[in-house]
């Protein structure tokens, strides 16, 4: 079992309106309610696989207990007392998108969410930890179950940026997918336009403990650090679509990859054709099988 | 007692950013729910006043639930299987509002809120009908409500605009409180911009049946055409502010003075006064009473 990890979930409203112009009002033409969470496509994208993957979280009040009728994906999710935030995409062409802040966590949610993550790592082949902190949990929530995952034997993927990537880089992760802000952040003189600019911010984060670094080009593909050797990754074609949710595909091929004890070039080549699948499928955070089958066998994986 | 409809509540949701720039994410610093609906803030504004308001109408579903858990006056909903819409607003010093279409009202539903309705006529000494109607009520609902209201004895203010307004005229209410676009479509070779120009459409809009017929002129007060004459109301001095819920607070003064058999000098010096309050008030559909008093006296009414 894959278990994913999505401490601040959220109820996803996409709003649909003509043309948004600001300090105007709008009448929106249609509503669409989503279960929304980077750990929840993760687990969406591994049960497409066939892949038996858990979401657990936490989730509370009125939107947390709509968020739990929507789910799509077997979950145990911890309830708490806050109210589970919701996010606003309003959508005329583009995308306009607003993020409420997300429920304040107590101490005792925390230690009782953490209990649950424990008996479920027993278990749990791999662990993806995704998405931001809600507002009451320390910064350095995901070096706790960073370390259980570790204590535990099971791999453990972090994906989350700023302070709390910071905070959990010491406890060790398997892997990491910083984005452009944190490599620069690391090495702030590399050229990370370039191949060696990225693997010398690579190699500044898996300085500090992490073992595989992995950063996406975009269309380009990615680049892997990993114990085993550095490796460049590239779709056979630009796909076009819709980016959203392409990192989380990426980041459950290497999970589900890792579960079946696949060795890195195969890893990679899945991430990189998962990735692409995601941005070719119409809706955002799903992921079509056969686009994905189809696109691997294109893939081209180099060491470098 | 005095019985306000709001047929098509909502849960006003009041996101902070901010700056709002179309097409890129925002996160929300601050989130304000708030009962949202024309005649809650009818009733609202009656309970400052010391005035017994119920507040009736349909909720449904979670954001429903809400709503009713955030109401701050006495009430009465029928509950409904549709889910109560919501509202957002984005506030970056100025205001872009998102309306969500609200609910589809099945036939049972509204055949039983109008037995609810009727039932509460028989202890209202007027009732207002304010906004607009959710999906799936026949666009002559509100000429069912006015019709009630009328062989009860009760008189009818109706607040609303566009299809729902112009269906309801030929059932008589007692009063409506037409927007600019609506006198312009009754009367199309009207100046609205002069007096005489809002005299001949108000006249207009009179002949289908209408009692009163009173016309907002913004900072500069009301001109009424009643059964009694016509009138103009004007504040003592402009009054800056939030002109948001400063037409039910213009309504609310004219159920107040109705309940109260004020005759017509006097309850348009109550709209102007309320009005000019709401506009001061720092929460946008509420409202002072000492503001109120203070602008009352300086209120002009003059017969035309």
């Amino acid at each position: 079992m894959i278990l994913t990890v999505t401490l601040n979930a959220a109820l996803d409203l996409t709003y649909e309106v003509d043309a948004l112009v600001p300090h105007r009002a709008h009448r929106v033409s249609t509503v669409v309610e989503k279960a929304g969470g980077k750990g929840l496509n993760v687990a969406r994208v591994l049960t497409r696989f066939g892949e038996k993957a858990v979401a657990t979280g936490l989730l509370g009040g009125r939107n947390g207990s709509r968020v739990a009728e929507l789910l799509d994906v077997p979950n145990m999710f911890e309830t708490i007392a806050g109210e589970t935030r919701r996010t606003v995409v309003v959508v005329d062409g583009d995308a306009t998108g607003f993020w409420e802040p997300g429920p304040v966590v107590s101490a005792e949610e925390w230690a009782s969410f953490v209990d649950r993550y424990t008996a479920l790592l027993k278990v749990a082949r791999v662990a993806v930890l995704s998405g931001s902190l809600p507002a009451g949990l320390p910064v350095d929530a995901y070096a706790v179950l960073v370390t259980a995952a570790r204590t535990a034997g099971v791999r453990v993927i972090l994906d989350t940026s700023g302070p709390a990537l910071d905070a959990a880089l010491r406890a060790g992760p398997d892997l990491v997918k910083p984005n452009a802000e944190e490599l620069a952040e690391v090495a702030p003189d590399a050229d990370l336009s370039t191949v060696d600019g990225v693997l010398a911010a690579a190699a500044a984060l898996r300085a500090h403990g992490v073992g595989t670094v992995l950063a996406s080009r975009g269309p380009e593909g990615l680049i892997a650090l990993t114990p085993d050797g550095a490796f460049r990754a590239a779709p056979p074609h630009p796909v076009s679509g819709n980016p959203t949710g392409a990192g989380d595909a990426c980041v459950a091929a290497i999970a589900r990859a890792w579960a079946h004890r696949t060795p890195w070039p195969g890893a990679l080549r899945d991430a990189v054709a998962a990735s692409a699948a995601a941005v070719a499928a119409p809706q955002a955070g799903d992921l079509d099988v056969r686009t994905f089958l189809s696109l691997r066998h294109g893939v081209a994986v180099t060491e470098i």
